[in-house]
């Protein structure tokens, strides 16, 4: 007899950094019977996740199209593709996420310029300033929209525009922000960004949505060198996902995570852009009052939090990994550990896309509020609980 | 109203080079609920993962595990890996896989030495063998053990010592051989594999695994520069990957996909190794009956053939690609079309996996009889069939 047998996973409620909890509806599409990548239905199918993430990302670029792996590699895509041998490249550092950009860079051969922001803090935009002024020839900007690791929010509108003043690039991280958040890739005049499928558009991890502008385009056209990576490299990616002329196969597309991916964009098309973003920022308000009735606090201050990833200090004294694994095993309920410099020190809890809602809000301060107590933690009874019943019937 | 609507895809029978037909069970796994990727009941899934492929690969090699990318990434992991600066990489190149290789040693800054060798004929182990004596130095010899666009297998056990003889690593492309033909890391001493998920496994496409000899890996632990890609760097995805000493987030694991070919890899260990290679073997004895039957040629010598990736001539005069689209539009079935030096002058016909059985034989050379009479070749009525009856009446 065989040791092994087949894995059915616990049903859990997934309010960490990622990824969140993805509806029936996209796993429905998600094991639908697969077929081939050059299938013509499956290259209609393409079209329409074009037409879809230029939807979610506001944008009229041709060159939107989700890259056939994790949300790392369509920032890999980005370094890779616009950084060449000696390019000085800006790096905003607030967080994990920021300092693998700097590798990223480094790894490309490119020199790379570092403004550092303490974690939980924005990106400041007079640093920033101050730091193009002061070295001539920056080819590009690279900014987080929103740091998953701190849950911190940046304005990368202004960041890009004051990137183009200074004749740079701007590449931007939107891993976490999009669907959660204000994204106006157009508006913005965003020049290369990638994200993930596993946070605000909970769809299952592996596909990394990203979109170029035409004046990113222009800059990989005129490179000098090959780019390093074959598999992302944007000339032949493109030969793939761009209709014109028939499509030149480049690898097997991962088929049933388009599907899926489809079917949560045509979610978040049906609800609505704002409506969406309107719902993150409803949910996290009544799951801060929550949050502020137990007595912790948020590492972000208010105008910068991401309501999507919230960061909150662990009590002194709190075992917070002994809260975390209480609430798995008593509720099911996966709540973040804290990153890098944060390890031991926060939590983070994700209200994103699909996992964004009342029930969750409400599961989640139960669990914290038994984790405290266990924890020997003073917590007013009801006071959780009063304060999203005040929230919630404020609304309804 | 909204002009999307959800996609649902035709019910299609792929015998084409992949993706190969999924089996319902994988596709039951595949959407079960999303769990996190650092949740201890997905690392106990990613332990049993690599123990199941290190059963697939016949090897006992720790570092055994899935890369989060097509196959064309696990190709890039094992060149960006091993390959440095200056590096002498001699490349066995018989048909697009093996021009694949060269491109990523020469991103990799490495010197590549070809072995050409006409496409369906398996590569020369005495032209290696000359190769070798011929540039002193060699640091690996790349070679594809099934060439996916031809359908040729080649002596990877013979070709892999010949390089230890010369002091070098062997660098082998199993992507379409792995569960279809006999495959044994050990005692074959392969030092750096890569493979498919969507071929012989018959799972979804989207996932690579690899393999690193103790060898290989201590070349990578010698280098003298960074690996330049991030996301495939081997020293950080094996914080993720190995379970000595808790793990390091390094991506978001693709979850879903990891419970499909958790799947896939369950129902290969059921049959046995040696059960799969020989169905795919009787299945394409039986094929071959029949397309000899309807008069048509292999690409690829008897001896070299292999019997999940049939390559056929299209006859003179016919218009292959429409025999394909008859074949999809009459019996949405997938055949594969020829590529590079062979478009528009082969077919190619999978027998991969879970697509390797009768019904699938007997559709496709149904399907191919009738596009041959609609391109005005004589075929005599019913032998196709009579040879088929003949073969399975023999073994039933």
């Amino acid at each position: 007899m065989s040791q092994f047998a087949p894995f059915y996973p616990p049903q859990r409620t997934l309010m960490g950094p990622g990824p969140s909890d993805v509806s029936p509806r996209v796993l429905g599409a998600l094991c639908r019977p697969t077929i081939g990548h050059l299938d013509p239905k499956f290259t209609q199918l393409m079209e329409e996740i074009k037409t879809l993430l230029r939807f979610a990302f506001q944008t009229s670029h041709p060159m939107t199209f989700p890259v056939s792996a994790p949300g790392s590699t369509g920032m890999e895509m980005c370094f890779v593709n616009l950084v060449e041998p000696g390019d000085k490249i800006l790096i905003c550092r607030n967080g994990v996420f920021g300092e693998r950009m700097r590798q990223n860079v480094v790894r490309a051969g490119g020199e790379a310029i570092l403004v550092d922001n303490p974690w939980g803090d924005p990106i400041s935009i007079d640093e920033v300033e101050q730091t193009l002024k002061n070295n001539p020839g920056i080819k590009a900007v690279a900014m987080v929209h929103a740091e998953t690791s701190t849950g911190v929010c940046s304005d990368v509108a202004k960041l890009s525009a004051l990137a183009h003043q200074y004749d740079a690039l701007s590449i931007v991280d939107t891993v976490t922000s999009l669907g959660g958040i204000p994204l106006k890739v157009d508006e913005w005049e965003l020049d290369a960004v990638y994200s993930g499928t596993q946070k605000c558009l909970s769809c299952i991890p592996g596909l990394s949505p990203v979109t170029f502008s035409e004046r990113a385009l222009k800059t990989i056209d005129a490179r000098k060198t090959d780019v390093q990576s074959w598999f992302l490299d944007i000339n032949l990616v493109r030969a793939y996902w761009d209709g014109q002329g028939g499509r030149t196969y480049h690898h097997t597309a991962p088929i049933n995570q388009m599907y899926a991916l489809h079917e949560a964009l045509l979610m978040l098309h049906e609800e609505g852009l704002q409506p969406a973003w309107e719902r993150h920022r409803y949910h996290h308000q009544a799951l801060a009052a929550g949050l502020e009735a137990l007595g912790l606090n948020f590492v972000v201050d208010e105008p910068y939090r991401l309501p999507q990833l919230n960061s909150i200090w662990a009590p002194e004294g709190v075992e917070e990994a002994q809260v975390r694994q209480q609430a798995l095993h008593q509720y099911d309920l996966e709540i973040g550990a804290g990153l890098g410099e944060f390890a031991g020190k926060a939590w983070r809890i994700g209200l994103m896309g699909n996992g964004c809602h009342e029930r969750n809000v409400r599961l989640c301060l139960t669990a914290l509020e038994d984790g405290l107590r266990q924890q020997g933690v003073q917590v007013t009874s009801g006071a959780a609980k009063q304060a999203l019943d005040h929230r919630y019937q404020a609304k309804s």
